[in-house]
């Protein structure tokens, strides 16, 4: 009887709560999404291969290599509200100038040469480059240099897609003229601004890779944190927050042989090993990674990170959404006893 | 051959952008939502019909029917964001005492003599009454009167349930005991308050029905929104913002023969008829209501009401999720052209 | 040598450092402003002889008794920050509409039916009635009873003379007319707002004086402070923050003989005795005060309140600068080792 | 009468509002404060008749000329919020570690080879360098050159002392441990930070002169200002918001023969003529000023300024108070009509 009345239910597009709690709420996020590692070893020739075998036209004018997390097989996407992936860009090729609601960021993976124009600034990107494109800014890249050039894009797409929300545009050329000199948007956000109000909250920004090792280098005898070792976050250059309302970039090192804390927490995050070797524990899993490698961890799972080598220090990029669930009173922590 | 390598990066975990552009980027949000009625018509016989067919028992401790946009057929949700339903609580029942991240309220459709108890401090509610349940509030309900009560539920559930976050917990006991006197949270969010630091920012509260008809009342006289007649929020009673961070209610008056103009926004809303009947036209379509239905306008979809009736105010409940757009930087709206 | 150096620097207007380091700089606060009292049994007389010795014309609209610390012998004021004053009106006797950048509050001490006009919406007042006029607010008041009425006004005026900032504007006619239907600011203060944005920050607003006492009455078995009892602000009706950006309006209740703990804090403050009597110990002063009067307590004083009577509550109206210091960084509160 | 009455009022330190409006209240801020230049070949040498008349001592522990405002005979200070000094000190000379609510910054007019330590970081001083020590942090200072420095203290005591609300301490030694390493603090606002919450919001802090210069140069083709030339503020390194609460540190170009338009503010400023020679016009007077020298433009006065060579840029750095003025929301600014 209960059958029929769902049935009838069905059909006025109803549905009884009942249906819903025949399996009783979880206690705590069971999330969907896995940890799950992708090797560089096998990343590379497939996106050597990508350039042989996809041939660039209209609807199919970047080789990107999207990372596809187990657990996310209907979303086709990473995490539930992040995009991580590998792109290859072969000598003289283009990426035609462009705008979306979809905030992005490049990490420079390999090759030098390449560049990413966003409102009408050119950012040159060198290996361990971070390339801040906020939504709504117009940008196109390329690659000026003799040699294949990779990067990671890391995007808000899976979120801005869940809501629903997202503008796309090209721009009426190409490539979009360079209107600002070199050096703008550093300017923009040096400590000495124009004096006016109404200031802008987002901007385009190149941190360079090379001087975030110095960082890093520099902070080694800092005590850091237990959970992440020397952990720093890439902040807005121009309000000393988050690196985008809806996404966080951070770089860390893992001194040699260390070994951090466990901890886990509401946000989730998509890291790649820019040097080093390493092992993070998730939950059941253990994820052994080397320089290249992407991985992730899932919301509220247990996790540690260790640096097994006595030799070499190891230094991950990450992306994660805890500016996200911070806005929405969202984001929780919690470590693990003694 | 591309077809191969497809194969072969999928046994990896990898996905070819080009699969996703094999459909060109939409240059505007095209919503997966539909725009919807729920006729309370057919509504009320169906919630009636659940008392008799659904036993009450561990897991099903609620007679609740959810409204499930035929767009959103894998969610089993009203709008990506948000979930409406319809409750029936009959003489004597009550609903178990538990928290959870989701943040909920209860707007009052029938009957008299229903309570909810939120940290402590029991809300009476009456029809027309708005009871908030931020999240992670202790609460539980039941019914004191001789006659079943009909309520709506709006929650952010689906987006709890989207970002993986969502705790759930039990009282110790079926019923929270009441430590806080009547008039605890009024007096809490009084012009008067008690000086101290590091005061929360939500609260558990009742928005009186009585009260919210006369004010629409007492601003017939208003030019109001031209897009939504005398259009009125529910403000967070600490800090005069939105309801919650992820979900808005307000209330809106259309006045006799009323016909607003055309806008679309990127937030998306669920209505419920208070009193009245009218038109709701989105795009092509035209939602036709009546006092007790429920419908949804999905995000950047042109719409306009109109209230048909010369004789009779219409008075429009509903609940969006504009504060989340707006804390991401993703609220945009458009107006029709004169 | 040294005496020659000062004069001829002081021709060129310039003096050495050393000259205002010949006494070495306090390593605490140590106020010009002294702990006073001002009895109501001498300031009563005092407004009735004004009306009998004062004639209003052009320049003297007001029969106003500006309260003066004997600290404060240059600057004419009651604090360094804050003006109390005790005015009274006699009946058909008007204030011309006027505005200027000075915020005022009025506190009813005596008498019904005056009024205060503010932007056009008219506010009864009776005794206790708090009334506020953000700057840059236009109004007028009158008396349109049969008695006398006295009202106590409070001002940011020094700060604002300090500051030399002051701007001061005459309505073009006497009155202002009202253009507001009665209750206008309380339902844009209410929990039912207009939905719009950019809205302003401050209202004219009135709280009843009743509503006051009733609220203090209900909180009576509360814990309270240590250091004042019953204390509530008069918060910011639209955003719950302080009363105004330069002065917080409180009121207090000390219970049946009640006898406070000592702190001291970088604010001061003027309070008014509503009802009841007691003393307030200002480090080695001792003000014994009842109802009707008016006493300063200055900046990094220690002192606590102590209500004498055990068959009567203490009611104390008072305005004190912290939002400005908060605001500055400069709040700072030490309180006594038990 | 009114007399007798007023002789007995002041008794009772009461005073009639009708004393204060003999006088009728002035529509627009009329500054005490005056337009005033303080020429560097006067001053210099006062400096260094200082450093042979003024010994050192106990209580005269630095060589400080205080530029005192015609308009602010009682207070003693350059405008009524701020003071602006000029400090030398000689070979070896140091001032001992202290820290003061007041907040302050150094501006380096000449000589090389001085520093500032703040909070344990050691700050090298070269001409044109900023120095930021923020209020209630330790500092000690001290000449490590062959020469005697001269630098521009800029300072927030006026304000704290009419607020009466300030703090001073001696460290327990001469001069603090130098416990951080060099670039500390710069390391700390950089864009690559600690993830941490509960940040502070003020940073003791060095801008370089040199590059100072190299940004004013950078942006001469910017339009900048109408009122202003190339103007651009100090910002706080950590938040991008004014240098301190209570002062904001500006520099700016006027280029070869600009002119700029009039304005005037409620807020005032103290210059120091960097580089350069040129007017500004305040009202009836015209202020001529060459390299080394200051000037005051007091509150709502017309302003406008001219660099007469066509040779050379003027360059002038400038303290003021706008940052308080719009806390308190009393920030006012009028252009002059075409």
């Amino acid at each position: 009887m209960l059958e029929t009345f769902d049935a009838d239910l069905a059909k006025r597009h109803i549905e009884g709560l009942w249906k819903m709690y025949a399996v009783p709420p979880s206690k705590e996020p069971k999330p969907a999404l896995k940890p799950y590692l992708w090797k560089w070893k096998d990343v590379y020739p497939d996106l050597v291969r990508a350039v042989e075998v996809v041939e660039l036209g209209v609807n199919e004018e970047r080789r990107v290599l999207r990372l596809v997390n187990p657990g996310m097989q209907r979303k086709r996407s990473t995490t539930q509200t992040l995009q991580m992936s590998f792109q290859i860009v072969n000598p003289g090729e283009i990426a035609r100038a462009h705008r979306h609601t979809i905030a992005a960021i490049r990490f420079v993976v390999k090759g030098k040469g390449a560049f990413t124009n966003v409102n009408g600034e050119k950012f040159e990107m060198a290996p361990g480059d971070l390339i801040l494109t906020p939504g709504c800014s117009w940008h196109d890249h390329g690659n000026e240099s003799a040699e294949p050039i990779v990067w990671i894009d890391g995007l808000d797409s899976p979120l801005v897609h869940y809501l629903g929300v997202g503008f796309f545009e090209h721009f009426s050329q190409e490539r979009q003229p360079i209107t600002q000199p070199p050096g703008y948007s550093l300017a923009r956000s040096g400590t000495l601004r124009p004096v006016q109000s109404g200031s802008p909250q987002t901007l385009p920004y190149r941190y360079s890779g090379e001087a975030a090792l110095e960082t890093l280098r520099a902070r080694k005898g800092d005590a850091g944190s237990p959970y992440d070792g020397v952990f720093l976050e890439y902040v807005n250059p121009l309000t000393g927050g988050h690196t985008f309302p809806t996404l966080s970039c951070c770089i860390q090192m893992l001194r040699r042989g260390e070994r951090t804390k466990g901890h886990r927490h509401t946000s989730s995050a998509c890291y790649h090993v820019v040097s080093g070797s390493g092992s993070t524990y998730v939950g059941e899993e253990i994820l052994t990674w080397e320089a290249g490698d992407c991985f992730v961890v899932p919301p509220w799972s247990w996790h540690n990170h260790a640096n097994g080598s006595r030799a070499e220090e190891a230094v991950l990029f990450s992306i994660n959404d805890s500016p996200l669930l911070e806005s929405l009173g969202m984001h929780r922590e919690e470590t693990l006893a003694e």
